[in-house]
């Protein structure tokens, strides 16, 4: 960390600072830079309360070198493991996640999942909760969405993923779904991100489409530090001036994310462009750049959805999706380990 | 509300979607536009649940000429009364709200609380719960510096307002707060929008920094139509591009945001600009613009405050904020009386 | 075209509308909407000047249905040969267009070129003129760097890609380059776009950083409508609030693109990501949803570049993302004609 | 200046980057941050060119103390003189820049600057070259404007201001105009703003509406290092993700620009928010906030204007802003002068 100090200092003032650092334990060193003096901590502070160094008097700024996020960064290696035995993250084939928006009609789900497990597809989203921009717009139908969700796990074997809001609505969801999605206006909601915390289920971290990688994977670091070390990434979009898409996806981020972190990464390409022709070539480059698995709202009738309806594909284009993210994944796998790369 | 139909759509798929409109009760009229045909509504629709209409097949997009908050739209001339007789908004004289970020020494708040109310400030703002983005920065002192705001209340008689993030903080604050409020972090969590709404207590809903006009006022539509009327708006930074200032002050908005509601919008120029030198400027120019109030972080040493240090003001400056404001107010109110104005 | 009228409008003016809309010849469609009354414009005005409609009085705002780009949108299945009897675009093989930022030693640069053409580089690129945000930063070598390049074109065969800032730049650049570069930032300098419009090479157009797709087609339109039906479209990256990486790459705007024009359209993840690390990832991803070519910075030590360093990579690299490239090129072909996809 | 080095540097590889920074006169001070260890640069160096660092092996990233515009930064205290004896900037009431978007019949602009200078405007604007998104669109009168402008200067003494976007347009536009403007699209055009440098008139330099404030005082280090010092900043909304508004007007940027440098800072909250209610109260802040002008567009009848109409205001509401600026004016002076201030 290096810290820059307010112009014009005494040095009575300067040594104070030091002072001040040294009974935090800290080791510091004087760097005579113009226009600022600056002092360098060469200590690892990536974990220290910021406010212990920033309430001393005379710092200008602080400019961090390193990251607080410790727990997402050692997570090597990490491959979480889904009740049906598939493992993700790490080196294993892309999984791919399912289903419509909200949930509706009982039968009309139980025949979609069965129709998306038979294509391919590893685990069955589904709305209960549905955070809304508008109060008057559908907000989903809550437990017996979940219940419904039951249902079709115990009759296709799909693990389950939903979104909760609050401490009440992840207590009701419990019982019924395998990974519990944090939606990315909660990805700030830090109450909700430590109760989620706490809880013994895979959760699946959707970033805010205004949050930086930063605020992500700090985002993350709450969960684990509440004591869950089973988080999956999931980018979305972020919010830009760019409004021809719903959203911009911004994949270089899963790329850097891949780097900084072993927890899985994967994209949702349905809420990112909001524009069913460009969720497939956005699948492919997800996988392309390294995604372990898609989100995608499939609907039997996409034109009858209930919401989102112009983002959502057929059956039939999600087998297309199942077939590319294959057969890419295999080149890329191929690429990643042939002797032209090992040469160099 | 005009909906764009798919292209090459014939004659009988056309007649499906006139039917289904029909059969919610609302009038529709075919214009045969290029290169897609659309289908004007002629009712008022602001509050029809949008997938009632998009779900109808055959249907491209919908443009909305209206937005669904008839309740903060219909909120006219309203002003809300505080416990120490004052009244926020309306034509009233702007309201400042003035306190350190986090609450920590009791008597240090005390002394600043007498400090701030004697230099004629009307609200005491303080964070018990503080959202920060690292689970390893303080997160507030909870429940005891609720206490402490409390004693500042019977102390000095000035209104209280503080941060909640959770139902569960929302009750353990409602014996010691006058006014809940709701940060730019959780202006998306709509269960705790509810949960406020459902409350007795003003409501301060803050901006997030990445939502649209349209979003922030549909937040105040979940309060409202949770039955809670009495609900403030405060601008407080988007985030953009600009790194200078911690967030960008949207201004236009605020003036905007008056021509939309009449419920009370104020400005947090503190979190706005992140920078101490630039508060009594955007100060100036919030009041210039209309503001109702202003929400101003001060700290008796900035330099030693526990968060945000940076944006915290003295108490002597925030004695000159309030001159500022009070003969700012002065004008505009003579400018807006004038007799120019009233000839043209 | 759609016309939202103010409210509260006259019989009489409404028909005023009517009669300025007839007197351009066009037919219209009153529709009662509420709260405005709109009127319909039935004709195809993609290429009537705005002005015609905007300044009759009494309207509040136009709604365009369909985009002003009539020359983008109809240069159906095209593909630019190059002088090397390479064709760009279409369904043809990817193009790698490689090289160092800015043209330094001749010597470097001819080796270097070489080095490319060896590891199955198609286009020779190098800054003679460089945009720099600063005055005194290093603003290329000029004519100089443009005669390197032309003895680098002479001793390879391999065509050349150049930047150019103004009409002057032109002028110099015409003997030495095969295709002329407009940059990011001069993507809305219409004079310069006219003037290369004028100009028988091949234009490569970026994106600007802050250009939505529209803007980034109406610039290519402003090319084309001067004469010039060689266009190439490039994404590098757009602003946005993150700042990791040096840009955000918007890969769906490539995939959009390809949907609204036939124009080749390619991607620089070098300027995009300002991250050696990243380079290669964004690359695989472009060429998996489509692009149909890479520009990227290749320097023979990065660490000794005089710009951009951060964002070069090696020739050892650069064969690397060939091999990729070729690999995935073939993947996307199988996929996209395979039965799978006929079927559905 | 901080260099940040690379990871795992062997002493000797260390000793390399001491050695190249000695040879170009530097002074460097290790420093043993972790996890990378850092250099700094005690010199002060704004002005030396970035790629002599940067392209020094072994570096990881730089990051600067101090932005390279001494020139923007050393401009202390300056008012630029208008050819009517005005002057503009410094402690001067704010000028009053007015006109329609576009020049169109010659008498229309000539009683329209009659009434804006009776009024109480200081310069006329008016453009001749219009930068318009479609090259459908109406382009500007050209040199017939110019005339148009220049006979209007002759009538009513009022100096005159229009944009140029290229060498040529700055020769054809010399005769006839008191200041050059510098548009919005063309802020990052380095090679006009070489030109503009060059020449003897007044230069008013529109921010980008993607441009941070470095890039901004950067721009107009281009036109001062080219010899240029009478240079004008003008703030006219950047670019984000609210359309609600055409752009966002960022007046804490004019506040802090105003602490950087003392060229003279003007808002233009036509184009910034591109809604007629707006400019009134957005024009009142920019004044409150320090502003030392505005540039607005006036139409004798707003709903025929050949662009912008949405935005344009009449001259009456003129009057009222003028009005507004006068009496802020007086009002911001006095509290800048008042003995409360002085006491602390």
């Amino acid at each position: 960390m290096i810290i820059v100090l307010k112009t014009n200092l005494s040095n009575q003032e300067i040594e104070e600072v030091f002072h001040k650092l040294e009974s935090l334990g800290l080791t510091a060193q004087l760097v005579k830079t113009k226009p600022n003096t600056t002092i360098a901590i060469l200590d690892d502070v990536s974990t220290l309360p910021t406010h212990l160094i920033s309430q001393i008097p005379y710092i200008e700024k602080l400019i961090r070198l390193q990251l607080p996020n410790p727990l997402v960064k050692s997570s090597k290696n990490k491959a979480i493991k889904l009740a049906n035995g598939l493992s993700f993250g790490n080196n294993n084939p892309p999984i791919i996640i399912a289903g419509p928006c909200a949930v509706d009609e009982p039968n009309e789900l139980i025949e979609l999942a069965l129709d998306i497990k038979a294509r391919g597809a590893h685990i069955l989203r589904g709305g209960a909760f549905k955070p809304r921009t508008s109060p008057y717009d559908f907000q989903g139908h809550g437990l017996d969405a979940l219940k419904t969700l039951g249902e079709a796990k115990q009759i296709t074997g799909l693990p389950i993923i939903s979104e909760v809001m609050s401490a009440e609505q992840v207590d009701l969801a419990l019982p019924y779904v395998d990974i519990l999605q944090i939606g990315t206006r909660n990805m700030y909601n830090y109450e909700l991100l430590k109760e989620v915390g706490r809880s013994d289920k895979t959760v699946l971290l959707k970033r805010a489409f205004s949050a930086t990688l930063n605020e992500w994977l700090l985002a993350a670091e709450y969960i684990m530090s509440a004591g869950n070390e089973n988080v999956i990434l999931c980018e979305r979009g972020i919010r830009t001036f760019e409004t021809y898409t719903r959203n911009t996806l911004d994949l270089s981020i899963v790329a850097a994310a891949k780097r900084q972190t072993s927890l899985p990464i994967i994209v949702d390409p349905s809420h990112a462009t909001g524009k069913e022709e460009l969720i497939r070539p956005m699948a492919r480059a997800a996988i392309a750049c390294g995604a372990h698995g898609l989100m995608i709202e499939v609907h039997p009738q996409p034109d009858k959805s209930m919401s989102d309806k112009e983002q959502a594909i057929t059956p039939n284009q999600l087998s297309e999706i199942i077939a590319d993210t294959e057969m890419l994944y295999q080149t890329i796998n191929k690429l990643d380990h042939s002797e032209l790369i090992a040469l160099t």
